[in-house]
C-alpha cells in the first residue's frame, strides 16, 4: 500500500532518480534519528562511511559527502583546475548538458571544451589532440582536467584499460583526472572488477560517487585519492552550502550502503532488469534496439504509437529528446523481473494493437 | 538504548543541530521512501509542503527546499542584489562569520558591510547612515539587502516593529530585506506573532526558512514573497547543486513539521528549555547570565573550573570562543525539564565544590 | 627613421594591432598631456567623444571606454544576461578562442554555446534551433545572448539583411543582441551603410566599438543602445579594473579618429590593401585565395617553401595555425599599396624560385 | 596656451590623477606610435621596460602591465590567495573602500577583513590576533594575504622595518603579502631607501607599482617577486581583459618613467610641494594641518567659509568626505612651487577675509 503521490515501479522508468531508498538505508536514517551527534561530520557514522570507503578502495581516501551528483561533479572539478584550465569532457557528457552551468560557477568560470567520441565515450585519438590545443597560449583556456563518466549518460561502460589509456594521455599532458560516477557501481557490476582498479589503479584523480541512484535518498560522495587537495574541497563545499550540520544524515545513508555490499547487488538488479528488458525487446517485432545496454539506461526506437500507449497506461518515461522516436528506460534497484516482464508485454500488446489497425 | 556513537541528549548543549530528528519528521521520511516519484519536485510531497507554507504565511510564495542554511542564505541572498551591491549585516551575523565566504562566492562577489548594534540586532540610526553609504558612487559598492538574523545568533529577536522600522529604512534606499531564520520558528514562539506579520508584512523579501534546527534532518527552505524572483532563485539553485533529485526526502521532512503546529511545539521547547536553564542559573551563586534568553540561546559566564568540570562529565558545549569564561548552551525540541535540571544541578555542584576548595 | 625594436610596415602583417596610431591619433593624445583634468571621464575630452558617436549612431548611446577588445566584449556581454544564460556564438568567434575564458570570468560562469554555420557566419536555421534549446528547463543554461562579429574573425562581413534576420531570430526568443566589433569600421566600409543602420537599427544592443585595430593606441569601446543597463556596465566596468583615471587618454583617441571620417578612411585603406593583396595573389601561379577578403583580413594556402621563404625575409604573418598550408594576412590603415605589391613581389618570386628548383 | 577642457594645475588639488604625462612619457607614445611592433608584449619596449625594473629592484621580476591600479591590485591579489582566503588590510585603504568590490569580483569571491591602526597603517598587535582568527575552521574564511598600502591613502608611510614585522608576522601564519604602491615612489622618496629594501627584502612578494599618478597617462603595473605565479598572474590579466595587444604603447611610458630616475624625481617633486604646502599652512592663523605630510597628500581642516571661497575661485579639491571641515589636497609632479605658494596665499586671504567679517 502506497502513501498518495507515490507511483509503483512497474511503472516508472523515467530515470533512477524516480526510485526511492533501499530498506537498510530507511533504517539506517531511523537509527541516526534518535540520539545527539556531533555536527558536521565529527560523529562515528562519518567515521564507519569513510572507514568502510577506505577497505572499498583499499588506502586511504578523503571523502565530502554532498546532497546532489552536480554538486559532488563541480566542487570535485573546482579542486583540480585553475579558473583558466578547460575541463575535456565528451558533447553528451551530465556536466556538459544537464547541470544548468554549475561547471563554469562553481570553478569560477572554468570552460568546458567537447572532446567527440563513439556511443558517449571520448575517443583517444580526439583527447590526443585535445590535451594539447594552444597549450601555453595565454589568449586560451588551459586543457586541465579530463572528465570522464561511469558509466554513461547512454548506459555504456568504459574498460578499465580504456580509463586507462584516456588517463595516460591526460596525465602525460600534465592534466588530471576526473570521474563522474552517478552510475559507478553500475560500471562496476558491468566491469567485474575493483573498485580500486577502475579508478586510482587507472589514474582517477577524484570521483563522484554516485549513491541517491543506487539506493540512498539525497547522498552523493566526492572521494578523492589526492591527498594534497582535501583542504581545499573542505572548504569549496562550505562555500557551496554543501556541509551539512547533521552530517550523520548523510554517511548513515553511505553507511548503509557500503555494508554487506548492498550497493553492488542493487546495481546488479538494476542492471539486471536493463539486461533483461534488452532481451525482451529483441525478441519482440517493432522496437529497435540502439545499443545493448551495459549499465542500466536503455535506448531504443520505438513507434509513435506505441509510446502513446505505454504513457496512456501511466507509464513513466523520457521520449523524443534525443530525436524522433528514440525512449530512454532507465532501471533501478527496485525493479524486478516482473516489473520489466509487464513493460515488455505492455509494448508487445501495442505493437500488435498498433500493427494490426 | 542508543546507536553506538550517539550522545545522549542530557549532555548534548553544544548546538541545535546535535539532535536528531523529530519522530514524526522520521516517520515521513520511512513512508516517502518506499515508492517511486517523479524527481526535481513535481511529487506530491512537495506540493503539499508548499500548500502548508502557503497556509502558514496566508499568501503565494515560492519554496526552494537546500541542503543547509548557509545555501539557502545565500542563494537567496544572490537573488536580491548585483554582484556590485552590498549586504548590510551585524557583525556577529551567520553569514558574515560562519559561512567562510559563501555569500561573497554565491552572489558572484557582492560584499558585507557591517552595521553596528547592541545585543546582536542592527541599530535603526547606524543603518540609516549605512544605507546612504556613497549611493550612486561608481568606486564603491552599492547597499542593496539589509540582512537580519530572526532569532538572532546570541538568541535575541527583534520585535515585530523593530523589523518594520529597519525594513522601511532599507526600503525607502532602494534596497531589499532578507531574514536569516535558522531559528525563525524560535523567534515565532518567542513573539507570538503570526509568521506572516513577522516577515512580508514587516517587508521581508526573502526568508531563510530554518528548519533542520527545528526537528528536521538535513533541509532549510528558501521562502520567496516576491514572484519575480522565482525562476532566479530556481537557476541559482540548480548551479549550486542543490537542486535534489529525491526531493521528495527534503519536502516529507517539511511536510511533516509543518503539520499539526509540530515545528511551533518543537521551537515552544527548545525555548522553555533555554528559559528554565535561564532561571536556574540565576538561583545559583556563581554563574553570570549575559542576558535573559529570548530563544533557545543561552549566553552566560561560568568559572573556568566549574567548565572543565562540566566537561569532564561528558556535557558538550562552546566555550571561550566569545571572550575567556563565555559559555554557550543551545536547548532543542529534544532536551527535556529533566535534561536542564540535571544541567543546573551539576553546575550548581561544580560551584560548590571549587567554592569550597 | 624607425626606433629601434620596431618592425617597417611592409613585412607586418601578422595582425592589424601590429600597427602604431593614426598621426591624429597620437597629437590628441600630445595635448590632452599638457594640462590637468577632472578623472574617470568627467572631462572635456570624453564628452566630445560621446557627442561623436551620438552624431555618428545618430540617436543617444552610453560610452563605456576600455583597454581591450576582451573587456569590451566580456562587460558588454555581462550585462546582457544573468549567469545561467548562454552566449550563443560561431565556433570560431574571437570570444569562444581566444579570450582565454574571460566571458566565462566577467559573466560570472556564462556559458557559451556555439551555433555552426559558413564563412564564420552564423547560420539562421541552425540559430532558430538554438534558441529553443531547452528553453525553460533549470537543468540547461538558457539560451540568452547571439554574439556576432563584424566583420568575422576570417575577414567575412554579414550583411544588414543577415545581421536583422539573425537579430530577428534571437529577439523572438526574448534574448538580446551582441556585436562584437573589433573590426566594426572594415564591415561598414564593405557594405556602405550608416553605424546605425548596422547597429541598433538591426537590432543590436551591445556593440564593442572597435578602435585599436583601427588607427587608436590602446582604447576600445562598449557602445550600448539600451539605457537601461547603462549603470550595470559602469559599476562592471569598475569592478574589472577599467576604469581609467586618467580617462581623457582613451577618449582623446576616440575624439581624433571620429573627428573629420578619420576612422573610415582608416578602415578604407586596410580594406583596400587586402582586396589589392587578394587580387594580386590571384594573378600569382601557385598560392590559392580561400575567399575573397570583404575586410582587412585574407587567408590563403601557400607552399611550405614559399612561408618559409617570406619568413627568412623578416615577414610577419601567421601561418599553419588554421590548419596545414594556411596563411593569414592581416591589413591596416598604416599600409600602403607599395607595401602590397612588395609582399605580392615576393611571393611571385619565391614561387618561381622554388618551382624551378 | 591649454586645450579647451584642461585645467590650469594652479587649481588641481584633487588628486594626483588630474595631471597629464610628463613631457618625456609623452615623447615616447610619440615614438613608440611610428612603427610596427609584434603585440601582446613581444616588443623591444617591453623588455626594456622588464630590464630597467629588473635593475631597480636588483633581481629578476615578473611584470605584467594593466590600465588602472585597481586592476594591478586585484589581480596581483588573486594571484596569492584561494578564494576562501581573506585579505587583511586597512579600514582605509583603497582596496576596501575605492574598488566597488573588484578585490571580492576578481579573486573569485574572497573576503577583506580589516585591521584597524592608527594614520592608516596597520598595527602589528591587531594584526597578530587577526592572522590567527579561526584558523583551520572550515566555517571561516582563512587569512591568506596581508595587504598593505605604500604610501597610505592619508598620505602617511610605513617605515621599513615596519613593512618588515607586518610581513614577518604574515609570513609566520603562512601567509602572503601584498604592497598597493599606487604611490610608491612618493614613499621610496620619502624613506629615501631602495625599491629592493622597501619590497622584497621586507617580505612583499607581489607589488602594485603605481605610475598612472607619477607621471604616466593610463598604465600601472603588478610586479611579482614569486616567479611561481608569473603564469597564473598572465592567465588572470587576459582573463580580466588586460593583456593590451599594443602592449607597448603601455611599457614605452613606463620605460620613459624609469629612464635617469625621472619617476624618483617626480614623486619628490610631488612630495616637495605636499610639504611646502603643509609648512605654509601652519604658518597661517586658522587651517589646522591634520598630520605632516610624508608623500604627497595633506589632510587639513579649513572653515567652511575659506573652503567655498576657494572653490569659487575654481580651485579643484575635495571636502567634507571625510568628516566636516576636512579637506585634502593632493599635489603631483606637475605642480611646482609657484603653484603652491598661489594656494596658500588664497587660503590666507580667504581666512583674513572672513575673520575680519
Amino acid at each position: 500500500m502506497h502513501s498518495p503521490g507515490l507511483i509503483l515501479p512497474n511503472r516508472a522508468f523515467m530515470s533512477d532518480n524516480m526510485a526511492g531508498s533501499s530498506p537498510e538505508v530507511t533504517k539506517a536514517i531511523l537509527v541516526a534519528a534518535t540520539g545527539h551527534s556531533p555536527p558536521y561530520g565529527n560523529d562515528d557514522f562519518t567515521k564507519r562511511a569513510h572507514q568502510k570507503l577506505q577497505n572499498i578502495f583499499e588506502r586511504d581516501v578523503d571523502i565530502f559527502p554532498v546532497s546532489t551528483g552536480t554538486a559532488a561533479n563541480c566542487l570535485g572539478l573546482a579542486a583540480l583546475l585553475p579558473p583558466w584550465g578547460s575541463i575535456l569532457c565528451h558533447q553528451d557528457s551530465h556536466i556538459n548538458n544537464d547541470e544548468c552551468g554549475a561547471p563554469e560557477a562553481l570553478t569560477g568560470g572554468a570552460k568546458l571544451v567537447v572532446v567527440q567520441g563513439k556511443g558517449n565515450k571520448i575517443d583517444p585519438e580526439a583527447l590526443k589532440v585535445a590535451v594539447q590545443h594552444k597549450r601555453g597560449d595565454v589568449h586560451s583556456v588551459q586543457p586541465a582536467v579530463l572528465s570522464i563518466s561511469q558509466a554513461t549518460e547512454s548506459g555504456s561502460v568504459y574498460t578499465v584499460d580504456e580509463i586507462r589509456e584516456l588517463s595516460q594521455i591526460a596525465k602525460a599532458a600534465g592534466m588530471r583526472v576526473h570521474m563522474d560516477g552517478a552510475r559507478f557501481a553500475n560500471a562496476l557490476d558491468h566491469l567485474n572488477v575493483t573498485p580500486a582498479e577502475m579508478t586510482w589503479k587507472a589514474g582517477v584523480d577524484v570521483l563522484s560517487f554516485g549513491l541517491t541512484k543506487n539506493g540512498a535518498m539525497t547522498v552523493d560522495a566526492i572521494v578523492s585519492f589526492d591527498p594534497q587537495i582535501a583542504s581545499e574541497i573542505a572548504f569549496r563545499r562550505k562555500r557551496a552550502g554543501h556541509l551539512a550540520s547533521k552530517m550523520r544524515f548523510h554517511t548513515a545513508q553511505i553507511d548503509a550502503l557500503l555494508t554487506d555490499g548492498l550497493w553492488l547487488r542493487n546495481a546488479r538488479q538494476a542492471n539486471e532488469m536493463a539486461a533483461r528488458l534488452g532481451a525482451g525487446l529483441a525478441s519482440i517485432p517493432g522496437p529497435q534496439l540502439d545499443a545493448k545496454p551495459e549499465a542500466n539506461i536503455l535506448f531504443c526506437h520505438l513507434s509513435q504509437k506505441v509510446t502513446e500507449g505505454l504513457l496512456a497506461e501511466g507509464y513513466k518515461f523520457y521520449h523524443d529528446r534525443w530525436g524522433p522516436g528514440v525512449v530512454r528506460f532507465v532501471t533501478s534497484f527496485s525493479h524486478n523481473a516482473s516489473d520489466i516482464d509487464e513493460l515488455l508485454e505492455a509494448i508487445r500488446r501495442h505493437y500488435e494493437r498498433t500493427s494490426t489497425i
